[in-house]
């Protein structure tokens, strides 16, 4: 009898029929004679209701506060689909994150998860139940309750297959898997019907909003096979796995996007050390995810800093960064918030010189400013004009002839 | 210093606006330098939302996974209310039913509280801050989210004054507090300043609303002094204690009514041993809740047994006790869901022949006929047409002499 960890997200179960048609899935996989054990977000748009109730009470509203509020989502979707199970004359319990033994850091808002204590799991397990855990939330030792912030039910679902030694970790959403760039904006992109974690965290990291890098990063980690795949079909979607075959590493993989980007620049910086931090430091303090990092080489001991945010956050963030910029003696400092970013993705690149040239190649063909450059080993983005991301995404799918099979 | 326990109800919290008016007033009894711990009950309406949630997922919600979801609303409005005292720069800390150490028993949806380890809300209140505490729900040994049934907040409240050695639990709801009838019904209906606990238990069980039967009755095992009083208003409302003056209790202080009667009447049981257990007990397993019953003398050894229910729970009780009505070969099953409920309560009651006659006799004057009957030492309740509940209210209240001053 293998384990198997199922993950639905909110818009899986989105209101009662939904919730229903999740809990007829799952029953089939019950039925098969596997152990289950499913983790779940909030009912689609419940989150974005509780801040703004929260937002309605309060300014700022405190972090604990806010991690205990939003945990009720989840708590909700857990209850709702054990009932609908139970109806179905399946044994089921709900879990909460404290019950399920998900043992959390207290950074409130992005806690990370220490451990696993399994034990109750394991126990209705045993008593034949399929057990639903509340996703994206755990406890401190202190019995406070935290949230484990964005992606945090996908990594919910791989810390509990990690800990209970899971054959598979299955995360359910509303589309097919992976694909080699969105299809809404590629009509010919491929299915993958695998892929490898390395791939898979840096398609994530850089656009692809499927799964979670956390919840890849931790897949890794444990070795534990995910399945990213629709839960309104029944189409087998896309492993992501250690073991991908030899033959299709070497090659460009898939072209990732991102819309949500905003840059800053800070202009005239005196080269020394101690900037860096002087700049940082505050925005990491005041909550903000710096993305892109890209500092000119000095001359005359004068260099640039530039870096993204997402838009929600570039207000905050220049009213953070303007005034250290003026205490540290900058020119100015200037923002765009009309940006994109398009990555191109493979283990093929790290080993295959004149991919980034190729790829700068096609924008400039295509007309396209190309205002950033960054790289990893396995990956190139490009920040460019928010209004030429589709373009730029349709020609680099062309140019690496993604759409041809492996 | 004292500690002051305050509980706020659902119409208290029902809106932001709500939750920051009630946030000003913890804060002037913080102010005061008080030591403060709240209840609070969900947003008016959220109970609701939840529960045709539930029904739309399963036709019979297990008990179990009800609480669970239930226990989300009070979680909700607590936080936010921490949330909006913060914002005014105040020290509060929301806790769960759970963390606050309401211990219960495991039965789910009507859980008795066991136990309250107040250690986690003594430390918060230690630390300076104005504890927030979601009501109506607690935690079994196992971990286990219960709920407490109806009244469920404000027996939190009033557990949590006597666990931690209140000077007073405050109940504040949307009515002024206890009157001698419902001043809807009865305009010169007149406000208490005091009322003894048993009265108010009697008054509680029978039609007044304002606060839960349960809470008088722990509030009169701890001797913990309670006060029924506005959140939208600044009167003072009714102290709810043991030391009511001796002089007010000899006679008859308020008129109660209740309009959620349902009757169900089996006629003609042969009368033996065995016949009451063998209808109640199915009735008590299926959770419906008998307010009165009535057996009448046997004659020729057949009798006819009544009592009530709840109306919304008439059917399911109808389809309990039709099956054993045939079984134990009585005549007939029939029910009644017109019905409501007078009743006249006060300690004078006990010592002052009489009080039944005059009831009676003032119901005859208005042409109401009498269907059942009911007393304790300290009350008279009559079982009447529900269209005619009004005309007795303010019938009796006159007659009674009630919109005098003590």
């Amino acid at each position: 009898m293998a384990l198997i960890v199922q993950k639905y997200g909110g818009s899986s179960v989105a209101d009662a029929e939904r919730i229903k048609s999740v809990a007829r899935r799952i029953a089939a996989t019950k039925d098969k004679g596997e152990q289950v054990v499913i983790v779940v977000s909030a009912m689609r748009g419940t989150t974005d209701e509780l801040i703004e109730l929260a937002r309605q009470v309060s300014t700022q509203p405190g972090e604990r506060e806010l991690d205990v509020l939003l945990s009720t989502g989840e708590i909700v979707s857990s209850t709702l689909l054990a009932m609908a199970l139970r109806d179905m004359s399946y044994k089921a319990i709900s879990l909460t994150g404290a019950q399920a033994g998900i043992q959390t850091d207290s950074t409130y808002s992005r806690a990370r998860i220490l451990r696993v204590e399994s034990k109750r799991v394991v126990k209705e397990l045993n008593k034949g139940n399929i057990v639903i855990v509340a996703g994206f939330q755990g406890i401190t030792d202190e019995m406070d309750i935290t949230t484990l912030g964005r992606g945090g039910s996908d990594t919910t679902a791989v810390a509990l297959a990690a800990g209970l030694v899971a054959e598979v970790c299955q995360i359910y959403t509303d589309v097919e898997g992976i694909y080699t760039a969105d299809p809404h904006l590629v009509p010919e992109a491929r299915h993958l019907t695998e892929i490898g974690y390395e791939e898979m965290l840096e398609l994530a990291s850089y656009g692809a909003k499927v799964i979670h890098p956390r919840a890849v990063e931790l897949g890794e980690l444990f070795n534990i096979p995910i399945v990213v795949a629709s839960s309104f079909t029944d189409s087998p979607g896309t492993l992501i796995h250690g073991g991908v075959s030899m033959e299709v590493r070497n090659k460009a993989r898939s072209v990732a996007h991102d819309l949500d980007v905003a840059k800053i620049t800070v202009v005239g910086i005196p080269d020394r050390p101690g900037i860096a931090a002087a700049i940082f430091e505050p925005l990491a303090k005041a909550g903000i995810n710096i993305d892109t990092i890209v500092q000119n080489a000095s001359i005359e001991n004068i260099t640039d800093l530039t870096f993204t945010v997402a838009k929600s956050q570039l207000n905050r963030a220049m009213a953070v960064v303007k005034p250290i910029a003026e205490s540290i003696g900058a020119k100015q400092c200037v923002s765009d918030s009309q940006l994109g970013k398009v990555s191109v993705i493979g283990t093929g690149i790290q080993n295959t010189p004149g991919y980034a040239a190729r790829m700068f190649g096609v924008l400039s063909e295509q007309g396209i400013n190309i205002q950033l450059i960054t790289t990893s080993e396995i990956r190139i983005t490009c920040i460019i004009d928010e209004a030429m991301v589709t373009d730029a995404v349709r020609a680099l799918h062309r140019a690496f002839e993604l759409e041809i099979e492996d």
